[in-house]
């Protein structure tokens, strides 16, 4: 039976890419995503094409009981999950606090931490009891620091980032490995990015030399590469960048 | 007409003290718990036998608009809020993932991010309108280190940490001073600590020499202090903790 | 017998203002700096015309045995150092690392590292004798993050927060106060924001309505502030900025 | 002709292995250490052993010219260092300030700052002549947080984690990655933590079970990783840490 990863916030960006990595690698991948089942669909076959093994879900993380049914239901299905992305954002532009309403602030929390504790409430037991498993966590510059405009996402990543480090301190040593990284940069991804922008700035973003935008298929290494390290050396916080791009303690 | 100080979490330990200090430098302060009428009353009467000038309010701050009426009422009974406090805790003590519940999580968030947030739309447009306004926010380590057992707590206040920069971002140069006081240690506060910990061993604490708990009227010295900082000159973030202590980056 | 303040760095900005707050409350004041004697003078008459008690040294801090003989001098002539001021900076602007001499990186370590080491040495433990005392160190956003051109600069500032925390760790349980003070901004200083810039310049910024510049004066209350806290209450980090200026960890 | 992969630091902890995990995939390695000349040649001839290539240096990191003459002559001998392991360390153990002589801080920031400066200084501008190479540097809990009895090792490694921050914001645009990584934990390391605890510790913390120990053989792993990152997906910051450790942020 092929080990399980399990990609909640799986888009054309980082999460399907991660999805793409570890099936090459054998693992069964379980992509999730909130809407678009053809897109869905068609990363599945993409990665079946390819000789992998995946299966896809319709997921809203902000519903009730969604994130617990999806992993019981994976686990009776597939089997085991050793590896799980929690890969969704919270980032809704940039807003005064005037624009930000209550109901966009909770947003922000429901998706960008209460959905990461739901998950971990629910996976990290399981993991515990194999003494296996890591919880790989996208994560923000907003974690780490609130810029103007980002009331609602900065309060959800670093709720996120302070909820990784406690998921650690009780779980580490019990075998499970979450990891919390820090994409400080934009990505090249169509879903998100792509949308935001409008597909004239983003294919000139695509198009400029010298890699301004993240790779997430280059990304997706060092997701895998953090997954499986070894347990006598785990990395719990670390950062990913273009290297033409100014890293968020520095100015340009 | 006196300046305003609202002070959101007015118990015996910081919150109280810290409505003692400012009134005692002229103004008005407002105090704000969620229950013991009798309390807070002793609490009123007290400053004002000290020749200071203050009411006091029942305040529920996880009911919906109760922060938001609070301000309004508040500014229409008493005048323009210079100084507020937000001093609501959301430590619920160590408790394995298992033991916390969503309920307790949520919880944790509406206190301990959420209730900054409601606070701040309401009066961050007031205090920018009127160029001056600081808002005095109590957190705890929590908010820059998750450790085992605080998933609610840690998530809660590192959340709250990033709002104060976001504040901060939007609003400093409109005159709204947002400061970030990290208590690294235990307080003198026989409400919360006290009933925590219970009166023996509370009482045993008190009792230790070299000041193994922060003096609540002291600490009041600082945030009167960072309150009243010159403009050219605003601190954003600081860290309390007794000099007994260890501070949270250091292991004993 | 007036309570003695040390200040290493006594300039027109931080350490002249420092100075003429800590007069203004009773203390004698040693100002000590590596040139200028009639500027130096005309600091302690100026001190002496409002009321207070001040003497000047000429100190060049990277010479042998230079600080350690100015302590032993100022306690065997005025008494117990309770307060002493390391403000000494070691900017040399932004250079590339080409530009960065080997000379130049080990002044700057001598000056922003090894002096406050140095200081400590010999300060420390007689104030850990006394049980009472405390040290302010002046420093720079680059303590905290390295920006380009930065090589000397930051390593020396990030190495001296470092000792800074080292100190604490030691000597707070002791009563000694080591605060890190992260002055992230430009401070209206004419002897060196005022000559980095020319005349021209920093007039224009002192012209500048909404403070682009930081009044050392007022700088000098928090100064105070912090080396008079209760010792059941310390603060060892924090920063300051002008209101209008964006914080190191935001982008404008 | 093979690239070239240069650890300055090469006992049989992390850079030995470091030196075999880059042998093992095709790079020449050139070894250096202070001392112990037949243990060098025996780790060359373990790696040629094992079908790689390898050569070995004897080099004092503390004289002048060593390190520049060092990469000079690596460079016209064996070609284009694409790959530099910074990997000495400056801890002298935990002293009191009063037994941390001037002499022993002034070395501590030659090894850990001064001279990650110097390998700089001499090879960044020839990485960035050639828009291609990665400077690994080895670094310590100390360059975040300064323990008791840590003055100089964490005077020292704040200041190396600072200069890679500038490193970076200099050069990581032209193609040269500089990446620091925290070990936050005992490794198993005969030379380096054997040789301070003793054989019979030593070898107690190794039978421990659930890896007390760091492996640097794994730790390499994650070195090889990042060296290898395509660069619009750089790590600039991460930590590595037993998985049964408490992380540096936590308490026991």
């Amino acid at each position: 039976m092929k080990p399980v990863c399990l990609i909640i916030g799986a888009g054309a960006g980082i999460g399907g890419n991660v999805g793409k990595r570890f099936a090459a690698a054998g693992y069964h991948v379980v992509l999730c995503r909130r809407s678009d089942e053809e897109g869905l669909q068609a990363m599945v076959r993409d990665i079946e094409a390819a000789g992998g093994s995946a299966s896809g879900r319709l997921l809203n993380a902000a519903t009730e009981d969604s994130i617990e049914e999806c992993v019981a239901a994976v686990e009776a299905e597939h089997g085991p999950i050793e590896v799980a992305l929690y890969n969704l954002g919270a980032q809704i532009g940039n807003r005064s606090l005037e624009e930000t309403s209550y109901k966009a602030f909770e947003l922000g929390w429901r998706l960008g931490t209460f959905g990461l504790f739901r998950l971990a409430s629910v996976l990290c037991p399981l993991m515990a009891q194999r003494c296996k498993g890591s919880i790989l966590v996208t994560s923000a510059t907003a974690a780490v620091r609130g810029n103007a405009g980002q009331h609602s996402h900065a309060a959800a990543m670093g709720g996120r980032r302070m909820l990784c480090q406690t998921l650690n301190a009780q779980y580490a040593s019990q075998g499970v490995h979450v990891a919390h990284i820090l994409v400080d940069g934009a990505v090249d991804a169509p879903d998100t990015l792509g949308k935001m922008l409008g597909a004239e700035a983003f294919q000139a973003l695509r198009d400029a030399p010298d890699y301004n935008l993240m790779q997430p298929s280059e990304m997706a290494e060092t997701y895998f590469h953090i997954a499986h390290q070894h347990r006598s050396a785990w990395t719990h916080e670390l950062d990913l960048r273009a290297h033409s791009d100014v890293a968020w303690w520095n100015h340009a």
